[in-house]
């Protein structure tokens, strides 16, 4: 992988259908295939009727599993057995473990020290090795290219990789299947893999639908770059929904959510803390704050004007019980 | 209904498997078909596989809709249109005050003047009309006889009618015919409906496999009733499992866990929130202390000398924000 040249926009796409085809057929039987939730109270209290594909019940609790298993299934054998190396304290982190632990082979997550121990204790859990590493004062790249070269690692990037972009697609190739007739597709934006895939799958599933990427306002990357036709950066994010606390979409994601998707949208933190309430008590779904970033937009109503019927990822579940207490207590 | 005197062990059980086969027809299309949930982490720390039967996910909240719609849905037309009258500030009001609404008919809610407000609002926002009644000074009897003279309303009992138990039967029916070669299957005991309606069907379907009912410590008037082969009479017990706060097994209840459960255990008010804590942030399950209860019992190995596949009916998921909250932080 090289992030050193933007991709133009005359150039081919990262991925195609044939690609979230392909990951859907390499996944079946190992991912789950999640299933979808809908409620009366939440369709009365969004004006809308909302089908909620529950990646919180996915292996690991998020949509990561499915990009990681297509992409470390994808690699030759050979270079496979040497292991695969991932940078994240996350959902990708767990998901890379989960895969190591799956395929019988090494797993190597780097986590700055600073990484909350629970996540460590999961990513252990899964049979990973744990590398720590100072983020005030260490180079990551460099880091994970001494690995990489020292153990023959593969790398797997969280989002900017054809493999992992394709595998993503496969939850809305879901959805689209259970629920053919959506108006309007929503899934949250970080890195972009989750609405790159879904992008592409929903608008070759369905011509017309419309994609919609939803972000916090702290976190509003997506939505500069898709305002100003330029990918931009913005500094690390202080918002509640960590799983996108990006600065940047990547270069092949930025391409598609650039061609493709049709609006990013912002929710503020209050509008994701409502949704997640409202998903534990009413619809009784553990949801993390970055799952409840798309369906806080169909609840706040930013999804009504594509039509009547919308689909939701809830990207994953893994939230920490402090914050969720404090989220249903309203501390 | 008349509780005034005890059914011999030599008269018939209250409900055969053919009333559960006909309150599933009945409440077919109305009812949800609710999913079975797995997770390997829970099979991992109970040391038995477990299939969980997610009641949480049934229309109201809780299974409590099965029996009231079964129920409901058997009244003459005449008698079901003059409305439905119920006593309870917890589940089984909710499911009554939903029914009234889809039959369209009037439902009136008998609470005590202390019930919670969540519990008054869900009811009313159902559409009943909450009659309130002071716990300390009013004969409840009295008024719901004069309630139901006065405006022809047929009471709804929340356990001791065989209409109710055949209709919590069909949780078991549908979790037996999903999974059906389970060794064991627990539910929670209040009243005894759910648990009655469950050994019905389970013994039925699959003769051979073990009944056990689950109270808490607290709640151990079934637990005693089992030891001492007579029905047993508790003082309101204190526990974090509101569901279950009833003093007794009813008349028909009684008979029925008396001659078909295999056994009811007790878990601790410390189990039933390890086993809540670990359905919200494993299996990403909302679900209600008493939902909790056998599934408590699983976790902590209670259930494993039946052999190594249990399956579990987690019986509800409405929990007050600030009791989950709780339970999470361990405060």
């Amino acid at each position: 992988m090289t992030a050193s040249s933007e991709q133009s926009q005359t150039e081919p796409l990262a991925i195609t259908m044939d690609d979230i085809y392909a990951a859907a057929e390499r996944i079946e039987g190992q991912a789950h295939r999640t299933p979808v939730h809908t409620s009366r109270d939440f369709n009365a209290a969004a004006g809308q009727d909302v089908w909620f594909k529950c990646e919180s019940f996915q292996r690991g609790g998020a949509f990561k599993f499915r990009g990681a298993y297509n992409k470390i299934a994808s690699l030759p054998a050979e270079q496979r057995a040497r292991g695969v190396i991932a940078f994240s304290s996350g959902n990708h982190a767990q998901a890379v473990a989960l895969c190591g632990r799956i395929f019988g082979v090494p797993a190597v997550i780097c986590m700055p020290t600073d990484a909350p121990i629970v996540k460590v204790e999961a990513t252990r859990g899964y049979g990973a090795e744990i590398v720590f590493y100072d983020r005030m004062t260490e180079d990551r790249e460099a880091l994970a290219q001494r690995l990489s070269t020292e153990r023959g690692l593969t790398l797997v990037p969280p989002y900017n990789d054809p493999a992992i972009i394709a595998g993503q697609g496969t939850a809305a190739l879901e959805l689209l299947t259970d629920v053919p007739d959506l108006d309007v597709i929503a899934a949250p934006v970080g890195g972009g893999g989750l609405i790159s895939g879904t992008s592409v799958a929903a608008h070759a599933l369905r011509p017309g639908i419309a994609v919609v990427g939803v972000e916090t306002e702290a976190g509003n990357h997506a939505y500069l770059a898709k305002l100003t036709g330029e990918r931009v950066t913005i500094p690390p994010p202080d918002t509640i929904a960590d799983g996108i606390r990006t600065a940047a979409l990547g270069t092949l994601t930025w391409p598609i959510v650039h061609e493709t998707v049709d609006e990013v949208v912002l929710v503020s933190e209050d509008e994701v803390r409502e949704a997640m309430r409202f998903l534990a008590l009413r619809l009784k779904l553990v949801v993390e704050p970055t799952g409840a970033v798309p369906a806080a937009a169909a609840l706040s109503g930013k999804l009504r004007r594509y039509g009547p019927r919308a689909g939701v990822i809830l990207s994953g579940g893994n939230v920490a019980p402090e914050t969720l207490a404090a989220v249903l207590t309203g501390a």
